[in-house]
């Protein structure tokens, strides 16, 4: 994909706007009135005088591609016309700042009818509101419209319905959000590789952090989309490890996961490197299994695949690696019955990626009874044009494997003294960010991950 | 300053407490009762499962020490015994983020008395209320208690002074914060120094700012103090510059203004470097006036200085030097009576440091009407053991300067032909952090600012 090329073109913010509309109106039939929606507001530190770090409002930027803060989003349903609002120029900010985006500016850059001062807002929604010659609705999202913002000329106010509609539109990507997820994959894929250069030669974690995100920051991705994790050895185990700031010496594993965002896109990759520059015999060994588990996980994507079975696919193919390996013991399909893969595969196989790391629309169920799917963030058939993480893992987490142990209906399938030799290995997880198609699908990482691959690197660094 | 030793050992929150306590009864003369302070609470990234990025909050901290989020302190000012409350394990969160700390470990790291479970909050508060023979007071800050928390068994609650009393206490800085800056100015001086040999190899600011961060999160200074301003050019006559992302090509100097934070405390410095490795004959003109402006303050600087009379001697400096220039002429007495140099160097000379950048205690008059002190953010004069920032500039900003030569009251002393040969300097700030001491001041701020040692390392690398 030549994203390079795309991303000179607008944010089809428009285009977003009729697609949710067309949403709207696929539940209220009659709808007619405005979609109304805030960009971020400025807001300070607590106790401090410095601003919080920004991160745009999605739902703001997903209609106007904009991303300033303290702006306005008016889009009218019945003429299509988008009014963009930004702030007004403050002379005694000007000092400070410089000039800010001008109006005339504005139009230029985002892909808006018109662009007017935030002081208008209310006079231009009354406009709006009294020219509806049908009944009206102001369609907004919940604790998400200022308080001086009035609907006052229009008939009805629905705070219900505006989130889901972005929520769910968002699920499909157009090209130019596809360029931008491959432009965050492009900077970070260079950005796991600069890591893994470095991996032998550092003695703390947080080295590699640096790299990694050191690495983001020049090539212009200011913001990672999500806090990385950099765990070696058997903090690899621990999925939500954020410390990043371990001793490596004398441990086997780094697993890296890390992504930079651009221009409110994510990334979502994940690699694991020998520390030692050469995987062991154990490490190579469950690493050749999750290669597997991802691979044939891919190689079955395509237009409405149902995750639920991909996800299942993933644990068959794990119970098939650990039995080989002999962790596990026992019939494959009494093990996939019993759920006991879940002791080493604890996660959902992969959430949808977008402006959020864990995207939009999954419709996850968090309350399944069925370990096996309770962590699974989408649930359903994959559409062409969505974006999903495909991210097997294996890990030896004390505490998640030793409730099994400790239960009979699983400690008959796990061979504890195999086990033994694997509390080292840490975790393995593979994660590439891949695009659904019509016919299959399309990797979006380019992160290298065949392990002869990261050796021969790892050899000449 | 030998800081990593002094590291090694406790946080001294006890005697901050009591420095507090004192504080208090010298306000409310038989003060019983408890200070009470709560952490900073996790909360998740608006319309997303990520959290959001934890900064500490500062009150707690200076009471306990604790980097954890979600805890409480109730130290009892009669008994001048401390109890910290820090979460329950969670089994689910075990899970997927590890053991989190315990009672005995938190009890073994931070300078408290006692530490219990945060549901024991009430019954607690409510046993040491029920104690106190006297009239007893919970001593809290506004907005900064959990809504469950009850003072029940307190016969007053004051939610007035306790803010006041940490702020007033926290412009002292004892032997572990000033270790603390100290370190925090050790890993940002080295990373100034790592920007300083990248200057001349790089295309765009963000490469350079990638530089900073990078050396600092691999140093264990994982946040910066402040959003840092890597300004070439023209830019760094924009005060507020944030974007970081311009070409350099071109230009003549780089201003860069980036401190990183150890443990919540900060640093707060500034360079500038010549993007060609050499200065200009203009710039370092400025350059030069700069540096005597911040020498000349800092040889006057020790306990019960008034800083007002200190940031009046850097303008005082910077009319002697402007007037040597040619850009200002006519009488320095009558030009700094006439406030004509707050055209060059708008901003204040510095603020108090600790574990905010601008930290608390400075007693500014932001509505002063001498445009010469209403920015400066300390008033009065400065004890031994405060932190100052010493930042004295001189910018080329249009904004600023243009109002200046239309107003026939300033545009008398200023040269208008001569000024034009600057534009292109943009702006030379100079910024060390020290500490007052009785008979002088000690400089925390290891950068190097010595400009023709700058040209020396510059071209040697």
């Amino acid at each position: 994909m030549d994203y390079n090329t795309i991303l000179q073109g607008k944010y089809p913010a428009k285009q977003h706007a009729k697609r949710v509309a067309d949403f709207i109106r696929s539940k209220v039939p009659n709808a007619s009135g405005v979609l109304y929606v805030e960009s971020r507001a400025t807001k300070l530190l607590e106790d401090n005088d410095e601003a919080e770090p920004f991160r745009q409002r999605r739902f703001f930027y997903y209609l106007t591609g904009c991303p300033l803060a303290d702006c306005y989003l008016v889009y009218d349903i019945d003429t299509s016309h988008s009014t963009l609002f930004i702030p007004p120029i403050d002379p005694e900010s000007v000092i400070w700042s410089g000039l800010p985006v001008s109006a005339e500016e504005a139009l230029q850059k985002f892909d808006v009818d018109e662009v007017r001062y935030t002081n208008d807002i209310n006079a231009t929604l009354a406009h709006i509101g009294a020219d509806k010659k049908q009944r009206s609705t102001a369609f907004a999202i919940p604790n998400q419209v200022s308080e001086h913002v009035t609907f006052l000329e229009f008939d009805d106010k629905n705070f219900s319905i505006l989130k889901e509609a972005i929520e769910v539109s968002r699920v499909i990507k157009d090209d130019f959000e596809l360029a931008m997820i491959a432009k965050a994959n492009a900077i970070s894929s260079e950005a796991h590789l600069a890591v893994m250069k470095k991996v032998k030669h550092v003695k703390n974690e947080r080295e590699l952090e640096a790299v990694f995100i050191g690495h983001c920051i020049a090539e212009g991705a200011r913001n990672q989309a999500y806090h990385s994790i950099v765990a070696s050895g058997r903090a690899a185990a621990t999925l939500h490890y954020v410390a990043n700031n371990a001793p490596m010496a004398g441990k086997l594993n780094l697993l890296l996961d890390a992504g930079g965002e651009w221009d409110c896109y994510a990334s979502d990759i994940t690699r694991v490197f020998p520390i030692s520059g050469k995987f062991t015999k154990e490490s190579r060994a469950i690493y050749d299994i999750v290669l597997k588990m991802q691979l044939d996980c891919i190689a079955v994507l395509k237009d409405g695949v149902l995750w639920d079975d991909v996800h299942l696919l993933a644990h068959k193919v794990a119970i098939g690696g650990l039995l080989e390996l002999g962790i596990l013991k026992g019939d494959k399909d009494e093990i996939l019955a019993n759920r006991t893969s879940v002791a080493f595969f604890p996660h959902g196989l992969g959430h949808y990626l977008g402006m959020d790391t864990h995207d939009t629309g999954g419709n996850p169920n968090y309350l399944d009874r069925d370990a096996m799917f309770r962590y699974l963030r989408v649930r359903g058939t994959l559409p062409a044009g969505s974006v999903i993480t495909v991210e097997p893992g294996i890990y030896f987490c004390n505490f998640i494997i030793e409730p099994f142990l400790k239960d009979a209906k699983h400690s008959k399938f796990i061979d504890a003294e195999v086990l033994e030799k694997y509390w080292d290995v840490g975790g393995v997880r593979i994660e590439d960010n891949i695009l659904i198609t019509k016919t299959g699908s399309e990797n979006l990482t380019l992160a290298i991950k065949d392990p002869a691959e990261i050796e021969r690197i790892m050899a000449s660094n």
